[in-house]
């Protein structure tokens, strides 16, 4: 049955949403002053369940992993509707630099293997030849990881969803109520999807607390002439304690990120973030030294707390798709299809079921 | 006698002249694509020749120390012309980090007190009450060197020029000869004026090799809500080996420089430039880890072959004003007077001897 629906936000997520719930018949209106930017416009693209997990995360592996599968025809899917997203397929390394760096990694191995995870530990010299220009004690390779560009996948949104006849309203979104968007004026729908990330915690009393910001500064660089290319997958690691990587993207650009800070609203670019940023890219590839640094930027992702998003419904024709964490992109696809399936009233499958927003509430900390 | 000046480069000493040439009678016109901006732009603002001195630039000083002598009535001129330049009379400190720096600052304040120069030596701990914040070995307060906000200082006399009926043509130079520029079309006038910075190498033969780019890259900071406030004065430091500074403006706003590279016309801001810069800076000033990091920048000084510029005439008709290395701020006035003297026909005064064009070209390193 065809509905009405309004989308609170468009960033990766509000836009997936917007794009596929046109394309199955839905009247679909996105409400976002700025729609195709936010934090989605800032992130790495990493594509990374696998290295992304750890210990006691599992549900986010899972549904990390099933999103991932959905990756290819997404992709394919809205390279015909909106353009190619820049979906790469080269695989990621994690590499550690030091001693206890090493350590932390052997962990992360053990239990990827653990697991039945593609994971093949990798020594210094060897990653050196995988990968020119890494300077590094060892490493894990993991194949399946993989990346999309921000950007591009930005683009190709936007333009797949004004093709199925998405209506763009640039608006602050102020209000929420079942059958009703403020955004503005009052936009009358059957239902209501918030999907507007960091600051979805303020458009309804369910997902107070639930959901907040986190900051997150990156980098881009590109070599200057004479440099060394690049790495041609995306490399990951920890560098005294801190994650950093740096995803390269087809026109030679290196987006290097990510700082991580409970900061509230406040997207500042801070003078430690980015010298912490560049130090320790310079320690795991040191021919970024020399690279010409285009842009500094930070964004407010929607951390959850538990890392798993919020995907369900709120009150009636009240939905969230929001609290992705550190993984909007990855989770794209899976998310659409869950919002989809409760748009046709169809039962959602059981990698979803941990993202239901009642889990959440019992998990909030006392004060919060 | 009023002539029919053509100025070649729209930078300070460029609109230095121009303001200064028009309001004493003479037909301006400025030839820049973009008036105003290039390495004045990206300049720090320090009007410093006593802590930029060093054993054996006397003659640098000198000239330093006259051009600054005429900064506050410069300064005045300008606010009832164009606008307040946004003049700094805090003074300045030179710190030292560690032992080594330490050593280094000795050596300097022994050469500024035998000049007879004011320059106070201070323990760590008095400069940390002196300039709250600062986290230092040792250092000198030198409280005749000054500041200007150097976009202020553009601003002003942009709009001081305009207002005296400088004609500006918004194109680049290509060639330059007596009597004419060629500028798209050819502009006839009675005498040139080479104010070109880095370009200036190209324009004329006598000034090849005697004017190169000098790349420096500056970061501007702010403080956030809760940080220390800036430092109230100009802050140096060579950290590591590498100097360092810190001027603050008067909207709160900290600019942070400079690096020093030979690199062409390059103006790509390094990784490494500004990760020097950020550590450098935490070092001295460690509130400023918290700041927000608003603008990352680079430009091309107009370096000379011993540090002086070259003012003076090429051959008739044909004046340069330019080589003025990292000292193009600071020198702005005496540059502007001395060419209005030459455009006069007046002598020059003795201060600017050392600066004749002839004086460097026994100087260029065989083969450049």
């Amino acid at each position: 049955m065809s509905e009405n629906i309004v989308i609170a936000g468009g960033g990766v997520i509000g836009l997936s949403v917007a794009w596929r719930a046109a394309a199955a018949g839905h009247r679909v209106r996105l409400v976002d002053p700025e729609p195709g930017r936010g934090a989605s416009w800032v992130a790495g693209g990493m594509l990374a369940p696998v290295t992304e997990a750890w210990p006691g995360e599992e549900d986010t592996l899972d549904l990390g992993q099933e999103s991932l599968r959905r990756w290819p025809g997404f992709a394919e899917d809205l390279a015909a509707d909106g353009g190619d997203p820049g979906l790469s397929l080269a695989g990621t390394v994690v590499v550690a630099h030091d001693s206890a760096d090493a350590e932390q990694l052997r962990v992360l191995g053990e239990y990827l293997v653990a697991l039945g995870r593609s994971a093949e530990s990798l020594t210094g010299r060897e990653l050196g030849r995988l990968v020119p220009g890494l300077s590094v004690r060892s490493g894990l390779s993991v194949p399946g990881d993989l990346a999309v560009d921000n950007r591009k996948l930005l683009t190709a949104l936007l333009a797949a969803a004004r093709k199925r006849g998405v209506e763009f309203v640039p608006r602050e979104v102020t209000g929420i109520r079942p059958g009703a968007v403020v955004a503005g004026a009052e936009l009358r729908c059957d239902a209501v999807v918030i999907a507007a990330g960091a600051r979805s915690g303020r458009l309804h009393p369910a997902l107070a607390g639930l959901v907040r910001p986190l900051k997150g500064e990156i980098l881009r660089l590109k070599p200057a002439r004479g440099c060394l290319p690049p790495p041609d997958r995306t490399v990951r690691a920890v560098v005294e304690g801190r994650p950093i990587y740096l995803v390269p993207r087809a026109d030679g650009e290196i987006v290097l990120g990510a700082t991580q800070y409970e900061a509230g609203f406040d997207e500042a670019v801070t003078a430690k973030g980015v010298r912490e940023l560049l130090e320790g890219a310079e320690r795991v590839f040191p021919a970024i030294a020399e690279y010409e640094l285009t842009e500094i930027a930070a964004g407010l992702r929607a951390a959850s707390v538990d890392t798993l998003p919020v995907l369900g419904e709120l009150e009636p024709g009240v939905l969230a798709a929001t609290g992705h964490h550190r993984n909007g992109l990855l989770l794209a696809p899976v998310t659409a299809d869950a919002v989809l399936a409760m748009l046709g009233g169809a039962p959602l499958p059981p990698h979803v079921g941990p993202t239901a927003p009642a889990r959440a509430h019992s998990m909030i900390p006392e004060g919060a």
